[in-house]
């Protein structure tokens, strides 16, 4: 399949055209739509719908308005696409790097500073925009420089605490020097704000916090345009925000929400992931014509394209599908068990939770992305003599909610948490994402257990054991991607022991989730003579059963940082004797990003560099 | 020292009284801080300023308001002792328990489910109220039960994210069913909420978020019972507060802030504690005359009094002081370092900043009770070219903040956090403050050093490391309370390394921190031929180093949980010989509330259970 972009020469003969600065910025804005689709359609994955609603707005500020000192940056993090293509389109980033979104040693899925010329900071993780913005300004009145902060949210972050705490402390600090631009397309993760969970009048709110704000069409650069003169004129000292109304996925007509009907059940389709082939093209085709249109009526020549051929992507074979046996075994169990409640935080198709709210609907609450909020209210719950599930991806439930969880923990009370989207892959969104923290942080609470299951029928299984057996609260770990094995999976379940699924005298493997014990398993059959244990419990292992089963060497694999993985737990439960012969290995870094083999290799957790680290441990 | 309370039978008299029920009431809750202030007196510490701040309040609603199948909870709950007075008052606790406060098996410092009846939900770190009133309200809908839920805030706390993020879904979900007070006595721990971080038009704002607001005199319960019938009339789906205008310390002139002038410096010193003994006496007297005036002039007989005799405390001898240790190292290394920037949430007073914020007023940003802004804002700082050090308790810093102390990490820059008032004591506070999960919090942070100093000398020894020598982030752990050791501290400052305080060849232990030196230098006495180390470095030790140092037996002790405790990550350490040789003991549940001795104790990590423990592993 072939691609077509808008080369570099373009771009610069775009953004110099002699006409209207909204003219001129609206077809550069257009250009970069093409860029953005195929820079996605290339990498396999990327946030389409809202780097599209935001594109005019990024365009006008970094072409029109950002001078020297100034900074921006979007606190959603996830229109990452859209601002590598406008910083490609200024000739800021290379070019060649429109190939490398989500790849090792290219753009990273959410901006990173240490990776990516002018990004400013860190982002990915909902909420922080205006707390880093002023602690920029803070910095800048201190050193004596002189600077503006632009920041971009989404509207579905506006539901994180974290921006309303910042609020009034800007406010009081009379930052005048921050302008928040919302792109208000009206739609987060799962579907219409709205629906999800309402954020009423929004300039009313924002006002009451002390602060300055406008209202526009985040499309009509010129409406745009005199907002931001008004009230950078207007207030100085106040700071500033606009509610820009856009629409997500705007440019693709098929990408806009025309068919997403105004009900709670409605899913929107283009939040992230690629587009197919057809897609593609219709979409292709469609920002073409916009963009020809607009050159046509400047009167100059159409844009001129070159092509790329798209990479080969294979889906797995026979892959273990967590999430979706998850979302069975919910069912299934919630079906046994009339005190349970599943609560979610704007996630419930990537968590699973499609078929429970359809078939349960007044036992499902849609909480929103506020997981503090989530949480405290499931201890209620439970309290109240419910059994409430926790539902959102590990880097979010874990540690936003951390404090909260720990609360409930100390109440005596069982509440179930399921973090999905643990470890380092999928490898695409960067380390916002991959979480290699949430064992420490969940093993940490007393009396939590912590699992996590290798394959889809352990899934049920933990999920069966943690609904009827489990007498406090647990933390079930899933892997978010479908993963082969490599083998026919097999479990032996029973609390502290795992599944024997090699043996070998030379050594053996100590890990879970599919992508290790996939790994594992695959060194293991190089290595000849050794074995693989799957041991779902990450705390709380029986470590004289281990030590009897576990030949050789004993390598633990941490699909998590080492500090507070599974691995430090399995050595303090093994036997003095076991303790002497085993090894650790996991993560030892912010994770990197790229694709799920890339990421996997250069943090030497792949099968290859398994068997030669093991090698190098075992022949020194 | 003699202490005096108002017996069982003489609060039976006052709360049964055939007056109007504001003068009943009213006449009661004056009863009941004669009690509290005994109650903290004989405690030794408590919250006495909210405590009777909301103390009028409180009676109002226990006695005249809440009903079957109601629910009332303190969110801010370090007002237990107010609580606690009251419900001792109705017979709903034994009234010997008067003196049971912050003991073992008595009263927690703050509200606890599983010890304490009526207590309805575990309260002590802030902001968690409305997210929890909506999980008994939505429990309750699915049960078919019907109950109001009543939720006392105080106004510091409203600076934490989490209580705006609760507010809008509370709206949408039409919970009328919660009414939230507002305990406005203008003063958190450190001073003037106005001055801290100012809430602007707080009644505007929550309306702004679709509740019904009122504002009154919180002292007044004619005022107070008006503003709630009209709410609870007026809009009975809407989710209601009060702004309860009320005084900190009301009912003794002296705890009132008549002399804590309007400026930011200011400290007001009746948040936590107890008050001197002539404080107490004249406390005491003017707590009588109010409550004898008002019964004089309902024309009955003034109150009846008993005694009890304080117990006798005495301080310790020479202790170590790591707070005043580590105030001291950071201004001197501020005068070395100016990019040196200290924030802090609303702790100065607790975490020895007031010097730094006299020196440095420039480079000292106040953030109020807002931890996750504060992190985040440091991130920025830091990206900017600062070095900002993170100030607060770390039961409150290193959770909340949690995914935004790894944002920051992810970007590579250097901040320090530090987290005082760590591990099992003081015992009073409880659970919410007794800090046991810090070091896998933090100590999974990539990059992350985590480091805690055992004496003073030490304090400024890692201080001077974090600050000039570390490369990346920097975790510092403190031990409030001032502790004496037993033996006249030394110390050996190298990365990975630690101080070898006593050598034995049965044993060592390994350890760190005041508490768990001094407990384990005493246990090495009794045992004999036992060494201690005092390593710093909470994880990334020297395991060649101690394994050779570390003779017989290594006893790793943590002031923590063993999950992703020290201990866990020495074992890891160790090479593969000492690992045999090596045991983990730690904190194994959520701590216990008492005494600091008391609380040792019951978790086995005072020198003779230690000594206990120690032959039971080398005996076995």
């Amino acid at each position: 399949m072939s691609l077509s972009f808008v080369p570099y020469p373009e771009l610069e003969r775009i953004r110099s055209l002699d006409v209207e600065p909204v003219e001129r910025v609206a077809a550069f804005a257009d250009a970069c739509r093409v860029n953005t689709l195929t820079m996605i359609e290339h990498a396999g994955s990327g946030h389409i719908g809202t780097s599209f609603s935001c594109m005019d707005v990024l365009s006008w500020l970094q072409l029109e308005v950002l001078g020297e000192g100034d900074r921006y940056f979007s606190s959603k993090g996830h229109d990452a696409p859209a601002l590598y293509s406008v910083l490609i389109g200024l000739g800021r980033i290379e070019f060649e790097k429109l190939f490398g979104l989500r790849r090792l040693g290219g753009l990273p899925g959410h901006p990173d500073v240490r990776t990516t010329p002018q990004v400013v900071t860190n982002t990915g993780s909902l909420g922080m925009g205006v707390s880093k913005a002023r602690g920029f300004v803070l910095a800048d009145r201190l050193a004596g420089r002189r600077g503006r902060v632009f920041v971009l949210t989404g509207d579905g972050e506006l539901q994180e605490g974290q921006f309303w705490e910042s609020l009034q402390p800007t406010a009081n600090r009379r930052c005048g020097e921050i302008t928040v631009i919302v792109d208000h397309n009206k739609l987060q993760s799962d579907t219409w704000v709205s629906k999800v969970s309402d954020l009423g009048d929004l300039e009313r709110k924002v006002e009451a916090f002390g602060w300055a704000v406008r209202r526009c069409d985040g499309h009509d650069l010129g409406a745009f345009s005199s907002a931001l003169a008004e009230l950078q004129a207007s207030e100085p000292e106040r700071p500033k925000l606009i509610v820009a109304d856009t629409v997500k996925g705007c440019g693709v007509h098929r990408m806009e929400p025309h068919d997403v009907p105004d009900e709670e059940t409605s899913l929107y389709g283009f939040h992230s992931g690629a587009p197919g082939p057809e897609e593609y093209a219709t979409g292709l085709n469609e920002l073409l014509e916009r963009l020809n249109g607009r050159l046509e009526r400047l009167g100059v020549a159409p844009v001129g394209l070159e092509e790329r051929d798209a990479p080969a992507r294979r889906a797995p074979e026979r892959p273990q599908r967590l999430i979706q046996a998850y979302s069975e075994a919910l069912l299934a169990e919630a079906e046994r068990e009339p005190r349970l409640v599943a609560l979610d935080a704007d996630l419930r198709l990537d968590t699973g939770l499609v078929p429970f709210r359809e078939r349960f609907p007044e036992r499902f609450v849609e909480c929103g992305i506020a997981e503090m909020d989530m949480v405290s209210q499931a201890g209620a719950m439970a309290l109240a003599g419910l059994l409430p599930v926790c539902h959102s991806f590990a880097c979010f439930v874990t540690p936003r909610a951390s404090e909260q969880i720990f609360n409930n923990a100390s109440e005596g009370t069982k509440v179930l948490y399921h973090g999905s989207l643990v470890g380092l892959v999928p490898g695409g969104p960067g380390h916002s994402h991959q979480m290699v923290r949430d064992i420490a942080l969940m093993g940490s609470v007393p009396g939590m257990a912590a699992v996590e299951p290798y394959c889809e029928e352990e899934v049920a299984r933990v999920l069966e054991w943690a609904v009827h057996e489990a007498q406090g609260p647990v933390y079930v770990r899933l892997v978010s991607p479908p993963w082969p094995l490599g083998f026919e999976p097999r479990v032996d379940f029973a609390p502290g022991r795992g599944t024997v699924l090699r043996e070998g005298e030379e050594g053996t493997f100590v890990c879970t989730g599919p992508v290790l014990v996939s790994q594992a398993y695959a060194a293991a059959e190089q290595l000849g003579d050794w074995g693989v244990i799957a041991l779902p419990w990450l705390r709380g292992a029986d470590g004289e059963w281990l030590a009897d089963l576990a030949q050789g060497r004993i390598v633990c694999l941490d699909n998590h940082v080492l500090a507070g993985g599974q691995g430090e737990a399995v050595l303090a439960a093994l036997p003095d004797e076991a303790r002497a012969r085993t090894t650790l290995i996991g993560v030892d870094r912010v994770p990197e990003c790229g694709t799920n083999d890339e990421v996997l290799r250069a943090h030497g957790l792949d099968a290859d560099s398994l068997a030669a680290r093991v090698r190098a441990v075992t022949h020194a």
